[in-house]
């Protein structure tokens, strides 16, 4: 056992490290030379970065190196002009089948003239030209916008590998024409591919690449910064067309081995990402045949195979959403029952059924809980769903719980939604959907305790026989009088002292000294512990007959909970004083009186260990 | 509210069945006629069926009209070649990139001949030339048994649009003579080309592809037999040739707006597959361009838009892993302790984290997990990982909590795994790697309760000075004789009667009528309740001095527990009548002994809600 007590490193830092000096060893491949600039090159830089969607960053080696980001700038302009020009006008002038071709390949659709896809160089060029902004100035600068969101800071031009990408690049001018000439660019090409040439020429670091294929991974939110870089509802398209065409005509076996949409760039930087997951950035730049980085490459199956990340490879979800299940049989609300009360919901509480649900509500995943409240449905007399664990809610899901709601609602049984507060969408879709109905179909409850008790008090209702609200106890039926003669009633009476509160009042304030006992006469109180944020969670409510603020009274501790006035009330106080006195005087009074106060606490117990039993 | 009681159809089929309503007008397309006796079919027959990864199948329409399966028998006879030769030798005849030409494309790598993949014929009549058996009639069979437990029953060539496709299949013939030229097929053609017509005439049904495509989906099991169709680590790789060279020159397009590996036949079938969450087959003979049935793209991109089901549309699923974190401080093991004891553990038993952990333990929940350890790593002194919950479990997850475990034993933290039993890799695993160490450092717990209670002990004797263990408690000390004058204790003692159980001897019977209270004077006793399966639950473990057996016969219930002498146990015994007569002669002394039962159970009851808000 050493001393130390410093926090050891990640076991994913450690792996990336081993990595690093494995695939150092490689000296396979060359530094592109077809631009200048890019021969200047060091064969040995060489950094790794994963990035998890969650936000953990792990980097080895020339993670902070920068490069340029050459065609791996691609798939993120292709983002921007999604947005700028919405899925269908991008379709009309960019494909997305694969060509099997090489990157600068021109590969024109027979007839339309439409670039096969945005990964080649005339995709690519088509894709910058539809990048919105009155001028050149503006236009570049929105790209580098875009960039500054998907790494997290701002990012610049090469000025002198643009300058070498600009004097070079002939073949792009040639491809710029020859799509102005199938009016896929509708004006001068030039400016388009000298924006283009600017958008190669951003500089990077592998640290950059793993945060912005993180970003990808995270529906479009940098994980790091936690804002939006590019539309949620885009990303699939981004990722679609790096999956089928990212890594030219080394894609369809890419996605076979390594299984993550992929780009490269022929600095020698590579993205992979795997979406809902991580994302990998690696700059290394000696190049293979294909125009991939060698090491590139080699890390991305490494970490794959490693790490057992391939796309196509998944667990079954399905049933991942529900939490915990209970009826109202098995657990119940706060507000304490008589004795006849809890014989009713424990022998018919059955037909409440609460689902706690979790994580990400899909069409999958509802489904399954759909399917099993369906299976069930014959024994299901109210439905209690419970979205406080539920991390992200989709539209199909919205879509089967309206559905359910309301094949439930036809049959008279109603569903009870609580926790709702952070998925604003399940309110507005079932808002659309049910029109008038919405008031009285859709019930937003605060948390389970509270719809719970609503659902107990509607079982209630139906099943015991109305009863005049009781005005008041009278000490005979105090439940801690249970037993007692006529005479100690009498005597036990004269010990207590009726005081009364307003509704909302205070009674008994945390941290006080216990003493009295409370009876409760008339009215009712709850029991709250206060929370974090202001908020407060009730322990108990009670009703009169009911004794409460016994426990602190027990155990001589500070108040551990307040007690606040429901309705108006009034109780009959026991001082711990007379409590100790009537022990001197009437000894089998107290006696009776203690007993049934362990009853009272006997009962609270075996409930209470009942309900701990349930999260075993 | 209607009468009515019957359970309602699920959301998921009404919608099915709207969807066939829908497209069934559809009349776009024709019939494929190149093969004679497919000509014949009813341009109306239309069939639909979505089956998840958890077995549920939801049919509309003409899910049980038998057609022939065609291609859609590429990817299953691509498994079966896999299983049968391996990956490598397998990759080495077929190629795995896209070629965006049609199905009946030649397509042969340049060079090595190798068909560029096994979607297209020359790659599927390679792939069926790997299909191991000694003569034709083994080799068929050994399709057709794989294809029943893709579906669940038996399947059968359907003789007539074999010989259909035999008497006009010249093409694929010329395709078996150009791959035996270039020794792809290192024998006769022929009888490849033979069996791959009749692997194309197999007979099946719109849910039989439903079932065949949810095997995919849940990693090669039938999710409506349980039984294994194809091993999962190939599932990866079909899916992968379904994703890139499924839909012919269509793939790239698919992929973009459908995005789910698919694969059509000329018949008019098509099987989609989203990988962990479900498979679907659509039916209906008229075919598009591309050679894909209309109706039957229609039915999947409707599907998956309504259904959101784009397979790079992900929600980030990195914090998914923890279900509860709690520590020794929170809540304890069913061991009662002294008071002394409580508050060491509310003191310091933050030190004992407790992770209980969920659903499908990847690389990447594990690594939130790990991560959330390390963050925690200096307030860590000792973790308990329960595996409970955890549905799957892979390698790469393994290996992170192998690695985490290292570093915390390197700074003698001990880590305790609980409910490991349904988790087989996990002991594999690190048996494999600890080694000699093994036994050491791998401490398996039945359940939590064991584990933390081995936690505590082990704080405890770190906190508390080291004390000789208790032969026996004498009256005095007992928790219910707090505050007895020295004649209380003596009147007390007269009370009581000593009674010895023999380790393992039940002291208490479930349902026995109560007739006394324990004071344990000498050994250990612990209480449970049985549960199915034969198993019990430990509800509490009491030390010498403790009372038990006090709340039955409060409330005079049936015992609801049993109670078992851990050790040699010696009790003094208070029967109900003495405790009933102890009231009469000396009042005082019930009172306080009384009193003591109520602060022993308020005590305990505050634990119990305490323990149960954090469960809220």
């Amino acid at each position: 056992m050493k001393p130390e007590t410093k926090p050891p490193t990640s076991p994913v830092l450690d792996y990336l490290e081993q990595l690093h000096r494995e695939f150092a060893a490689v000296k396979d491949g060359d530094v592109a030379t077809y631009i200048p600039g890019l021969a200047k090159a060091n064969p040995n830089w060489f950094g790794i970065c994963l990035v998890t969607a969650t936000g953990a960053v792990y980097e080895a080696g020339d993670s902070r190196q920068p490069f340029t980001i050459q065609s791996i700038s691609k798939p993120f302009v292709y983002g921007l002009a999604l947005e700028d020009n919405g899925r269908t006008e991008v379709l009309k002038k960019i494909g997305m089948e694969p060509t099997g071709d090489a990157f600068n390949s021109i590969s024109l659709e027979p007839g339309t003239g439409r670039p096969r896809n945005p990964m080649i160089n005339a995709g690519a060029i088509a894709t910058t030209s539809l990048i919105a902004g009155k001028s050149a100035h503006t236009r570049l600068q929105r790209l580098l916008d875009m960039f500054a969101l998907y790494t997290g800071h701002g990012v610049t031009v090469d000025e002198s590998i643009y300058r070498s990408e600009s004097e070079t690049g002939h073949r792009n001018r040639a491809i710029g024409h020859m799509l102005r000439n199938f009016d896929i660019l509708t004006s001068d090409p030039i400016p388009s591919v000298e924006l283009y040439f600017q958008q190669c020429s951003v500089s990077v670091t592998a640290r950059d690449l793993g945060i912005m294929a993180a970003t990808l991974a995270n529906r479009g939110v940098n994980p790091v910064t936690g804002k939006q870089a590019i539309r949620g509802e885009y990303v699939e398209s981004i990722l679609s067309v790096m999956g089928s065409c990212g890594m030219y005509d080394y894609a369809g076996e890419w996605i076979y081995k390594i299984g993550m949409p992929a780009k490269s760039g022929v600095a020698g930087g590579i993205i992979a990402v795997l979406p809902g997951q991580l994302g990998i950035g690696v700059f290394s730049p000696p190049l293979d045949a294909h125009g991939n980085s060698v090491r590139g490459i080699k890390v991305c199956d490494a970490i794959s195979r490693h790490c057992d990340l391939h796309l196509l490879n998944r667990p079954n979800i399905g049933k991942s959403a529900i939490r915990f299940k209970f009826t109202g049989a098995e657990l119940n609300s706060s507000r304490v029952r008589t004795q006849e009360e809890s014989q009713v919901l424990s022998q018919s509480g059955g037909g409440i059924k609460v689902y706690q649900l979790q994580g990400h509500l899909s069409f999958i995943t509802a489904e399954a809980v759909v399917r099993d409240v369906i299976g069930d449905f014959d024994a299901t007399q109210q439905l209690i769903l419970d979205f406080k664990r539920v991390l992200t809610l989709n539209e199909s899901a919205c879509r089967l719980f309206y559905e359910i709601l309301l094949k439930l609602a036809e049959q008279g049984k109603p569903v009870l939604f609580t926790h709702t507060g952070h998925m604003p969408l399940l309110r507005r879709y079932l808002k659309a959907k049910l029109g008038k109905r919405f008031e009285k179909l859709f019930q937003p409850f605060d948390d389970n305790d509270l719809a719970l008790e609503w659902c107990e008090n509607r079982l209630l209702k139906n099943v015991l026989p109305a009863r005049p609200a009781r005005q008041r106890a009278r000490v005979v039926e105090y439940e801690l009088c249970n037993h007692f003669t006529l005479g100690e009633l009498k005597t036990f009476a004269s010990f207590l002292k009726r005081q009364s509160y307003k509704a909302g009042e205070t009674i008994i304030h945390i941290g006080a000294e216990a003493q009295e006992i409370f009876l409760l006469a008339r009215g009712g109180v709850s029991v709250f512990v206060p929370q974090a944020g202001g908020a407060r969670r009730r322990l108990a409510t009670f009703s009169a007959g009911m004794v409460f603020g016994e426990m602190a009274a027990i155990d001589r501790a500070p108040r551990s909970a307040m007690v606040v006035a429901d309705t108006e009330v009034e109780c009959d106080v026991l001082s711990l004083d007379n409590f100790d006195r009537l022990g001197v005087s009437h000894p089998a009074t107290k006696i009776k009186l203690l007993k049934n106060l362990n009853l009272s606490l006997c009962h609270r117990l075996r409930k209470a260990n009942r309900e701990l039993s349930l999260f075993d």
